[in-house]
């Protein structure tokens, strides 16, 4: 029987009613290394459910799957092109592929009939009888619970019908499915989701931010605010809403924002008067009041911050954290009598964003100024930390801190007396704001987690260590049993005492290596496991999730210890991002090795004229090209060209002479280039 | 000359240009108590000037301005009615009368030509000279500066032309010219803006937050926090979106909600495909992702909270911190496997809200159950605090706890297995929510504060302790000023170090009395004078700002008095709010009673049947009733009729067979009933 008629003797055309539920057969190819073979993804479904590629990627542990053309259909198939392919074919397939189907089939009954193509109709039951000689490729998949439009998606997929590779593809669904340095993208979806930080939400580009993140958030918060007050900073909270009339009186400002306001036109049924925007930042919504309150030198500096949300509503692809619709973060702005004063804030507020990415996140930076293209518009110049992902080897902007100068101050009026006398002229404030966002916690995560799961940074984690009783077996008695437990029951008794972040999980009916896979997907910094053995030496196992080296503590130690282990693998997480980023960190003087040096996921410091023109020639030229096999819709995507990341602080010595490292004007100082988020 | 042909031989008529400025002349009875003289309040602006009566009611210090009768015109200025009125008859008044006169009129130039009515035209200069003889009442004011739509309004009245009234109107603008017991509502809202604690914001129903409101919101959530967390609630952060699909699920509870509901349609320059609504409370958004996160009862009980601010586009009057579009709170969402569970927190949750009100912010509040008809859409039953403000004499709900049964867990299948087995049917989680707002501010700020500014509970005042070197004259050396400085400032510095939130003011351009004003209005707890009497005998003199009580301080035991000082004044305050919420909590068992009681200002306590008819129906029978003289547009005026507060949980002893108060029912408890906000 040939291939073609393995199905069709089973058709049942003749007895069709109007009732035929058509079907879809799609073959998707995967992006792989070149030298690789590609593993085709078969994908069976309704024709009314939509099938989006990120979701297939995900179900497959794959990279970007594209429909496929027709060679492949003809070289893996034997079948002449899409349009002519059936289920039939995959009897022609020689290795192995995937095959997922819509779980929606589920719901049919065996006399269901499907429509195969104009031709070809069968029954659910004697299809899904057809398809099961695969069982071991194939994986019953939930298409229908995807409403978000984001790549992600962090619902299991549906078990497999067949039991034997369903319990496979059970098991591994708890940890992590995707290596990190095979595709990151998908890596850092599953860390997020399994280790319970963020959710996906059902308004694209929105997420929910779990206990684990909102920690680490509200340790920052802490951090940050003592920090802010100590140097005269005060919270207040401004109005969610704009009116547009005060939205678009800074000109420079409001175009970089315009184009992702959010605007409520409705309330209830009723149409607003005037529609009214929802802050993208806060500058002209707190501005028009500082001219108000502000009246006399003596009501300055006036410095306000405060902790919200922000909406701004980017049409490209959102990525959890990095870039999302809403996000929260904190906004400063302050209004100082002296442009000094000003500044010295402006670098002050950058020592403290430092110090959030390296004293609590673990997260070297390097710190400086925004080339003219790049600085925040409205303002006179900013200044950033930058940070480094090793993975993809692209920069990545950590937080900023501005100095807007007279500009905003001139435009909405925030003047006062001069202090010269009523006979001068009234001076104009001059102005700061400065920005951090929850972007940092997924800076974290992708610098510091590996394929085990989470990695969290002891100072910023929710938890800190975890209490394990191990050692109990089938011949343990009851009375040891509880000897064991009440041994971990005391040490984390004494570590809670001792103000760490510890908690047990003294739960029978999992094995202590269940337990150990989960608590390693959530990056609890240290485990504690207290056994037999370790109670007879009057010890604690502790193994450290970073690198799971174990160490053990004598219990009269515990409490000077612990917390020691705890700084030494923050330290640990530090210094060896740091090491990445340093040895990535080129300096290149001549232009032919710039692109070279940047596919090699460095980012580059070079000597540079300081001219915007040529900061956008440097960004074009090394822009990777279309291949013809993929087309990059998204201009964050690796093959973009550098952009300018930071004019570092500290600076090489430029030789005399030194040209600019793309035209032929003299350089003025070292630029940071790299492919960035 | 008679008063009509005052002006009339002044008119330029026959000279007139089509270029003549119509200008009004209205005039305004305020509110007065029945047996007050009403002072007319009479307006002259450009007919194309808005004159709004919140703004008059403002600019004269008096209350519910309303356009006058002719018997008014006629008795006041022997003028037949309103369309005859000219300044002209101002002649004719025997006794004071307010006059305000649009600012707009200093634009013109001194020969343009106002057209008074039909017949009247008479040059600007000629009519500010016949004004000029009014000067004592007269004061030009600014309406074209109102933009909000409330009430209130923050700005200045511009001075008045007359040098003399223009000092004595700026001098008393410094503080607070509306009586709290005279003008309710205005006196609220010079405390809040004059307090510094609040601004208007230039879209309507939105305030501004300023530092010393947001830091009893800070001191309010770190003590709420630290609570919850010890019963394991977590923080974690929901989007502020929800798509319509999801808000719309759960019927009841959406009808409550929807005509508030802001909806965002547009992004940029674009149409969404589908508006997004900004959510009004987070139940539907968070318990889909309650479905989806809890699989088994091991997972429960599940315990979030956030710190969001949530939007509710009300189309009545806005009150600050009472009722807002926008507002910040907390919002709690549990879920447990048992009813008892859940149960119990939601009491242990409404502790915790009586912790706030009474320990922190001096506030008396009853603990009690809403009715049927109050409960919270959706839910099963609404535990709640109800507050007393004494000078309105209404009750206000100060924050609710509420028990959700099985409903939103129905609804969203938010269910585990049974722990009876999988043979057993799935169980549907029990579930709480509970918010606490900013309200409590304006509650707060209400019950303590007083005629010369704020008073604030020195547990959660940003400022606790103001210190001031007094007793600097002109005979003081520069050595003698120097030493009573320092030694104000040693008294500051031991104060901080002893962790008191003090400050000092060490300014010698003003003086003390002016610094007293200052402190007194934005609040500050204890004022602490350092002159030489108290050097010399070793001591600080500390002025209590409730009260004004002078207590003299050893300096020796300055870190344990002013400790107890702050605690008396928090203690004091309290028990003054109590007294006065005990003394107008009355208990009532007929009805002829009821009203009467109402009308004293009390909320009432009556035995009651439980039904919500009845309910309704005391609520009618207690409005009163348009008295023809004013048509009350606000459901929440004085006038309304008296709804449940809550069946307190503390009961009167019900007697054998009490009927109902209202109808023929048996009596099943005592209501607690008042006019509210």
């Amino acid at each position: 029987m040939s291939v073609e008629n393995s199905l069709a003797h089973l058709s049942v055309e003749d007895k069709v009613a109007e009732g035929s539920i058509p079907l879809k057969s799609l073959v998707f190819k995967p992006k792989t290394a070149k030298t690789a073979t590609p593993v085709p993804i078969v994908v069976v479904a309704l024709q009314s459910t939509a099938t989006p590629s990120p979701l297939i990627a995900q179900f497959t542990g794959t990279k970007e799957p594209r429909l496929a053309r027709d060679e492949l259909f003809q070289s893996f198939f034997k079948c002449e092109n899409a349009k002519a392919f059936t289920v039939a074919y995959l009897l022609n397939a020689e290795s192995e592929f995937h095959l997922l189907i819509d779980n929606q089939l589920g719901h049919l009954k065996d006399s269901d009939v499907l429509q195969l193509n104009e031709k070809l109709f069968i029954t659910k039951g004697e299809f899904l009888k057809f398809l099961s000689q695969f069982e071991s490729f194939q994986k019953v998949v939930d298409f229908s619970q995807e409403v978000s439009k984001d790549a992600g998606n962090s619902k299991k997929p549906a078990p497999a019908t067949g039991a034997s590779s369903a319990a496979i593809e059970d098991a591994k669904l708890i940890g992590i499915t995707v290596d990190k340095s095979l595709d990151f993208a998908g890596w850092y979806q599953q860390i997020l989701t399994k280790g319970e930080m963020l959710d996906y939400y059902d308004v694209s580009g929105c997420y929910i931010l779990r206990p684990p993140s909102y920690a680490i958030w509200e340790t920052i918060q802490r951090w940050f605010d003592d920090r802010i007050k100590a140097i005269g900073v005060q919270n207040a909270y401004f109005p969610l809403f704009v009116s547009s009339k005060v939205l678009e009186k800074e000109k420079d400002h409001v175009e970089g924002f315009a184009p992702e306001v959010a605007w409520v036109t409705k309330a209830g049924s009723s149409d607003l008067e005037e529609p009214v925007a929802i802050r993208p930042t806060s500058e002209t919504v707190m501005y028009p009041y500082y001219a108000k309150w502000i009246r006399s030198y003596r009501d300055l500096p006036l410095k306000l911050n405060q902790w919200n949300s922000v909406v701004r509503w980017e049409f490209k692809h959102p990525q959890p954290f990095l870039r999302t619709r809403e996000f929260l973060w904190q906004e400063g702005h302050t209004a100082h009598l002296t442009q000094q004063e000003a500044e010295e804030e402006v670098l002050q507020i950058l020592d403290f964003y430092a110090g959030i990415y390296e004293e609590l996140l673990a997260v070297p930076i390097v710190k400086g100024r925004k080339t003219e293209k790049e600085r925040f518009a409205g303002g006179v110049f900013t200044t950033t930390v930058e940070g480094y992902i090793p993975q993809t080897g692209r920069g990545i902007q950590g937080a900023t801190s501005h100095h807007l100068g007279q500009n905003f101050s001139k435009m909405f009026n925030v003047n006062v007396e001069n202090p010269l006398g009523p006979d001068h002229p009234k001076v104009n404030v001059f102005q700061n704001s400065w920005g951090l966002s929850t972007r940092v916690i997924g800076v974290m995560t992708m610098i510091h987690s590996d394929n085990k799961g989470l990695v969290i940074p002891p100072r910023v984690s929710q938890k800190q260590a975890v209490v394990l009783p191990v050692g109990i077996t089938k011949k343990t008695t009851e009375e040891q049993r509880v000897h064991i437990h009440s041994s971990a029951k005391e040490i984390e008794s004494r570590l809670k005492k001792a103000g760490i972040r510890a908690f047990g999980d003294y739960n029978d009916n999992y094995t202590p290596g269940w337990k150990f896979s989960q608590y390693e997907l959530k990056g609890v910094p240290l485990r504690l496991e207290s056994g037999p053995k370790d109670i007879e030496n009057n010890q604690v196992t502790v193994v450290r999730r970073n690198d799971f080296r174990r160490v053990t503590v004598k219990l009269n130690e515990l409490e000077t210890r612990i917390p020691e282990l705890l700084e030494e693998l923050q330290r640990d997480l530090y210094l060896r991002a740091k090491e990445l980023f340093d040895s990535h960190r080129v300096v290149v003087d001549e232009w032919k090795d710039f692109v070279s040096n940047l596919n090699r996921k460095n980012v580059i410091l070079s000597p540079w004229c300081g001219v915007t023109e040529c900061e956008e020639d440097i960004k074009d030229s090394s822009a990777k090209r279309d291949d013809g096999e993929e087309f990059e819709q998204d201009e964050k995507a690796p093959s973009m060209g550098a952009k300018s990341l930071c004019i570092p602080f500290e600076q090489p010595e430029l030789k005399q002479g030194q040209k600019c490292v793309k035209c032929s004007r003299p350089a003025v100082q070292y630029c940071m280039f790299g492919r960035s988020y």
